[in-house]
């Protein structure tokens, strides 16, 4: 396993790095991935040396060009290609001469579309000369921190009215993964998750997958300081049988999520002609991922959910959750969903019921906020009832989780509730998830707010529940195969020492 | 049903309104309320007279007060009661007196907190003077178009750092209308759609419904020109035989999006805590809703996006769906998740595929192509690859709905084919929604362009999938009552009217 974490780590942070392809034109991959490396040098986070590899063009961004990788003095650990793929194994056989360490190969053209003559060369020769490779016909690596980026889709679109808007958007560093089959999608999450102003560690398309796949990427991620959660989405899986063994060691320290299309007849149909991917029954997968611990998700929006929510909390050490709200309607919403995918709202123990009863007593909570679970605090609920609600369910040791429904429509609520909730809940080690409705501003402030102060939030009581579902799932996953509390010491451990630096 | 309508109306469009219990201070609904009304006369949105009833005080906001509404020369259509809820009766009283033809009261502290004598009381005052009633405990009305706004949580609100933000925004006039049992979803509902610019007709909470029920509101919208669906959020209904008798007639002519909660057996218990509700079996619903044509919504995001697809799309007239994509993985996922809810995406015809295959033959489309439904036009896709597959498929009698997944950050694509494809889409009457990932700049104008030109547009595949799913279910019950091909001609007709004026 070092050994492999020891080659990947070239794809993520390239002492030197050719591209293959690099050209002037503006429109071309070439000319796009790397201008990317050559901007994010000028800016300091690239620190790698950078080579312009083109036969046909004599300087590319100031950068001059060798006509082969051949002819770069010094080691190369990293090379990106893109080029047709016909010249690819020429390309490869050069690299294999140089003794360059990794390849991505960008191209398409290969076993995607029938070349599979092509594709077996190409990986013979890295195979060969021991060269690790990503793709071909991928999206390659995006780190956020190093400043390898190889997305080819630049960040701004300049739309036919002449307007330039934002299109792909990098996100910020953050703590969670994507590794992805598909290269659209993978964009697509960038653009999702920048847009939600949730950080990205790193971002591998690993395409067709001839070398480097999904169980090795597991490995690497397990070994990096600053992945948190991996997010994967697959198509289909190769080796099931290498996957599972990796994913059942991963899943011990890092939550892995994964979403895996071509479920229904109709969709592996589907995913057999977009990747030839030959899905299986998706039972399998099903029960591999069940026994693994990796957490599947239904939906794609529950695929990111579950991500942030575990990037930020600790798993749930039970099913049961204790749920807080100021509107009885999405109350019932947040119990009936959890109902429906296996959590459990019991009825509040005597013990909690009595100190909401004591605190009516004191005309300290509305007369007729009902407290069996939920606790309403009715719409004259104040940012100083949410407060000690959250205080009472965190106290019950029967309650594995909670869930805030604080909606800021309620008159008397302010947002600085959200500040008072977080506060409380950096006291306890038992995760809390929140939920405001709506899409204008204060909505979207509250989420945000609740997102940075550690607490993720969702705009539907539905989203929510199931958020706690997949901190309740892993939770009683890393209990059974007893990790619990180890992680759950690692993890607060880091989340500690961030807060000291911050 | 005509008197129903007859009555119901000074609800939303009163001639005279009196407002018993405005009052200066600021904080308070009979404040919020009143300076409403004042506010959308004073910008002639509301054309009704004003009067404010307080024995108290002398003026609000310019107005003089009365101290009580028997002292009102001229004809009362409507009263909002916000006064405590001992004081009610008496005021009812006056009102009975002064012939007031409805009263909406905004109180609580009625049958919800246990106080049932109080509320019968005023329900016999109510019923012996033949005045209508919605409420206690609720939130009253919206009307986007003749300034009735009842709701007292003010649209902006001031944080405790002394900033003002939107909180409680009113959307603009469209054609969903919202019924609530539950008043802080309702305005939650109303963040959410103002925040997706989304047009609303109606809005309605009837909190404990001593009489107008949620029946003879779906009666009263399905008469209302400027509703096209109807939002129904209820956690019982307690007249099920005419509910279900009012809802079989109102679902030929428009459709009812229900949301249902209290579906569980905690949910229930939730529910029977909030409004006193006594859910009953939740089979029973789902067969009452089925059998009446009224369409349930699985959870809340659904319920919106439903609501948004069938106010801007026809039925369609089976469950056979066509994909139209320009990325594989999120082409599969809306496959898999149309299989999951029991649409159908079958192989294109013969004659269909043979047409993709001439774009191809004639380099028009990307030789790898694959065209057997989802049509993927690749990453390589344009605008007009994106129309002329829209285009194969309206064509194609075997597809009854599109789902188009134009994700925008393929670097080919530009943002006109939103045009084109709603361009070809007005010259067929078969449903299409559209799909576009990301939550930065130009997936959400992207979305928001494709709305506007009357296609609906989700940011996941399996939203666009579920919101197709309620247009086929609407479609399919049409069908079997023999209505379908009237509520598409009217649809149509009003449609292209509205557009011939815009």
């Amino acid at each position: 396993m070092e050994e492999t974490v020891k080659q990947l780590h070239a794809f993520f942070n390239p002492r030197s790095v050719a591209v293959v392809g690099a050209t002037r034109k503006v429109d071309k991959a070439g000319h796009v991935i790397f201008k990317n490396f050559v901007e994010n040098k000028r800016r300091q986070v690239f620190k790698g040396e950078i080579y312009a590899v083109n036969p046909n063009e004599n300087s590319v961004l100031g950068v001059k060009c060798v006509p082969s990788v051949t002819k770069i003095r010094g080691d190369l650990d990293l090379i990106v290609i893109i080029v047709p793929a016909n010249i690819v194994p020429q390309i490869m056989k050069d690299a294999a001469t140089k003794k360059v360490k990794s390849a991505v190969i960008i191209s398409a053209g290969f076993g995607e579309v029938g070349n599979h003559d092509l594709e077996n060369e190409v990986a013979t020769i890295a195979r060969e000369a021991g060269m690790r490779v990503l793709g071909p016909n991928c999206l390659g690596v995006f780190d956020s921190r190093t400043g390898v980026d190889m997305l080819f889709l630049p960040e701004t679109k300049v739309l036919t009215t002449g307007d330039e808007v934002v299109a792909t958007p990098r996100p910020l560093p953050g703590s969670i993964a994507i590794v992805t089959q598909s290269g659209a999608f993978g964009v697509a999450a960038l653009d999702y998750l920048a847009g939600l102003h949730t950080g990205v560690s790193k971002f591998v398309s690993f395409g067709n997958k001839i070398d480097v796949d999904e169980a090795e990427m597991l490995c690497y991620l397990y070994h990096d300081n600053e992945t948190k959660v991996i997010l994967l989405y697959v198509e289909d899986i190769k080796s099931g049988r290498k996957f599972m063994e990796a994913a059942q060691e991963i899943t011990r320290k890092k939550p892995v999520v994964a979403l895996k299309s071509g479920r229904t007849d109709a969709g592996a149909r589907a995913a057999a002609s977009h990747t030839g991917a030959i899905a299986g029954s998706d039972k399998i997968y099903d029960a591999a991922f069940e026994q693994t611990g990796v957490l599947r998700a239904q939906d794609m929006d529950e695929f990111f959910h579950a991500g942030k929510a575990l990037s930020m909390q600790v798993p749930a050490k039970g099913k049961n959750v204790g749920i807080i709200t100021d509107a009885g309607g999405p109350g019932i919403m947040a119990v009936d969903e959890c109902g429906m995918i296996g959590l459990t709202v019991k009825r509040f123990s005597e013990e909690t019921i009595a100190k909401f009863e004591k605190l009516k007593t004191d005309g300290k909570l509305p007369k007729f906020a009902t407290n069996l679970n939920p606790v309403d605090v009715t719409g004259s609920g104040t940012s100083e009832m949410l407060e000690m609600a959250t205080e009472i369910l965190f106290q019950d040791p029967e309650i594995d989780g909670i869930i805030m429904l604080g909606l800021h429509q309620m008159p008397a609520l302010q947002e600085d509730y959200v500040d008072k909730v977080a506060k409380v809940a950096s006291l306890y080690e038992k995760p809390i998830v929140a939920c405001d409705i709506g899409e204008t501003e204060m909505a979207v402030s509250i989420r945000l707010r609740f997102d940075r102060l550690g607490i993720p939030a969702y705009s539907s009581p539905e989203d929510t529940a199931r958020a706690m579902s997949a901190l309740s799932r892993y939770g009683l996953y890393l209990q059974k195969k007893g990790y619990l509390q180890e992680y759950t010491k690692n993890f607060l451990e880091k989340k500690r020492k961030k807060q000291a630096k911050t």
